[in-house]
């Protein structure tokens, strides 16, 4: 029940001195202001690229569909991720880039809070459910669709500061 | 409102003929038998993976709240994807294999359905939610921590019948 | 216990002999294909309208957000209306049709299931999650906008067949 | 990523430059005291109407289900709504008045919160989330029940102060 | 992936033969009528019963929302259960009976699909949700209300056929 | 729209003046550190008991899963119980003693939050919920389990102070 420890060794933290899950007690942590955000990438076949990109109604209503959907995850991220804080996220936002050479589209999504905890898995959350709803979507097309890496490129706040992706 | 058609072209089943979102209507399909698996990566330093892997309560309790998080992220499937149909899933299990040389968890998610749409989605969103969990809980070993190559891998059931990723 | 008997005389379905709510019993029915939609009005200031419709890019960002909010509503229906059947929805769409000279936005949802009780609910829950989402994007304009005249206006299937608003 | 602007010239707010949606990014509003009153009507035939009201359990427990309702959904308004802030709401409750001349019931339903965001959602979510579930437990009697002039009536909080409903 | 097997044998049927959670693969089980019945006990103080029962009107909403509440969770009891099935319900409805002499209520949750899987959970989980609302809304009259042995009364259908607690 | 009074004489804090159901308002409540710990007992057979606790994966299996289950559920115990307020927990742990002699597990939950309302509904929902998981996990050995005696053990914080069950 106590803090998570600021030793240099790194742990696992949400697992207590006899190896059980449990949250990671932040009650004694203050509020800060925090942000995260996380990247993808959704690669496709020619096809369906063509379809999702040319197609000017089309592409747009699949990346706002795909843009709410993550939106929406982040804000109920703590429901899907057993050991994460609940926390009220003061801005969550999901933006694509097509590159159509390579028929990817990168995802980029930033949450941020004034609150105990950081917001790393509500970006993660956002990003992949956002590269889930592109599969989803374009599924019809190419079933063959691959998310790839998914990861953190960048948190600010809290005790351990500002962090980037190398 | 007419059912997707069984062109040979492919499109973005999802648009109706004014390019606006929808679920595709399935009411005139049949019930079967159908299965997807899906498979996805999760990348982290050596550091982050031995402790993972060495403790040996600790690496039972992380890939068993992992896995729970997947069965119950795939039973929920149709709340994070807008388009995505709910339906009562007859099986969901989530698996992992370990690989101590690259410092890789390999996800496999298997959902099974005897209903009128397919459930790759479903297992798409167990192995991503599996791989979002593992992230959440070797975080603070590794912020880098990458969830790679998320895709499907099989599928059976229905009009188009078995495909497999090649 | 018993399910809701077929008199001619109208009773309030969810209250049992005593007088208290249980969902109404469908044990014994039968699964037949069934459809509902749902229409309402959302009207608002001529300055909301012109900045929602003027604006290419924000009344697709606008529309298509509400669509999916009202699709997604609409699978969750059961979980918001205490009484309601959860059901599998084959189908749920969301139409929307501007009126410039009176700045309204006509939403019609349409739902359907192959199942034993209609989807009247699922309809009424996807037009005013609908309706509210639009009223939440375009406050910051006119706080006094309002939803107006949301009803039933067509549903088919199960033992009471289809039905027309007059 | 910066605040709505405070310029006289209203916007739609969840729109970036790019004209795509993202929540309102509010990590630099102070949190103050802050309440709204959503009101609405549902109009059914007398027939309905003597159901619901003469009935004295009845009218108690169709009444008592629909304000569960309606408080329950202030709780998850912004699971509902894509770009509504999740918030701790420290209060919500629901009232009914009947009207026995014109065969309605008028809804007010109020939220209050100590926190960077109005609550104008949440009652506004509340207000309709009652009205549909007196459509469900009433709709055995009447299939033609209308929602009525769902509005917003009354906000208190935040940088805009207080606004009234003429 | 097998189905449970049948022996005489009783075993743990979450667990696959490594040992591993996951969700009994019910693909080639028949549907059929089940039923189950949950029952449960909440005891508390009589300064808190009598609160409880002697307000007419304060009865009636406590148990109506109590009610409510476990119906509601019936219909989410796969959300919360890890590896429950999710199925449509064709029934779900909570019944109380009080004992003056003892100052306790006695809890009566029953639950019937027409499904591959038994609804002994569903009925659990709306026994206990509605107890705990209970709880909730006299705790401030007695904090040490007592929730006793909920347990399952009776069950019938699928390949076990009629159960009954002795 | 008052708070709930300090008067000697309890109440049942949820009702009105008129008697009817809204959330405690706790607009002017101070946000204090709090910390809520309940308990309950499951109680098995012999056999269903040397089933979950000799197996050795089993037992880290079962367990893990019901503790997974009982944090998850106490993130989302405002969505279950109708009248309790949403609020960021800090932290929710929830451990299981066994006592070979009576084939029972205690389970003990614990929740802390700093906010302006007590965890007791969080923690008594989480005890519930993982209590539940095990009947669940169990039943295919013995569907005769009780779930016993859940109830708070112990309170902190707020303006009534600590609170021990005697």
């Amino acid at each position: 029940m106590t803090q998570t420890s600021s030793t240099a060794e790194p742990t696992l933290s949400h697992l207590d001195e006899s190896g059980q899950v449990r949250m990671v007690d932040v009650s004694n942590k203050t509020s800060t202001m925090r942000c995260a955000i996380a990247q993808g990438v959704v690669r496709m076949s020619k096809q369906a690229y063509v379809l999702l990109s040319a197609h000017e109604n089309g592409k747009g209503e699949v990346l706002n569909t795909a843009r709410v959907a993550g939106i929406l995850a982040a804000k109920r991220c703590a429901e899907l991720i057993p050991l994460c804080h609940s926390l009220p996220l003061s801005f969550a936002g999901v933006e694509f880039s097509l590159d159509d050479a390579n028929h990817t589209i990168t995802i980029k999504a930033t949450c941020r809070t004034d609150h105990k905890t950081g917001v790393e898995m509500e970006a993660m959350t956002a990003c992949s459910v956002a590269a889930l709803t592109i599969y989803d979507m374009c599924k019809a097309a190419d079933k063959g669709i691959i998310l790839e890496q998914i990861k953190l490129s960048f948190k600010s706040g809290g005790k351990s500061g500002e962090w980037h992706a190398n």
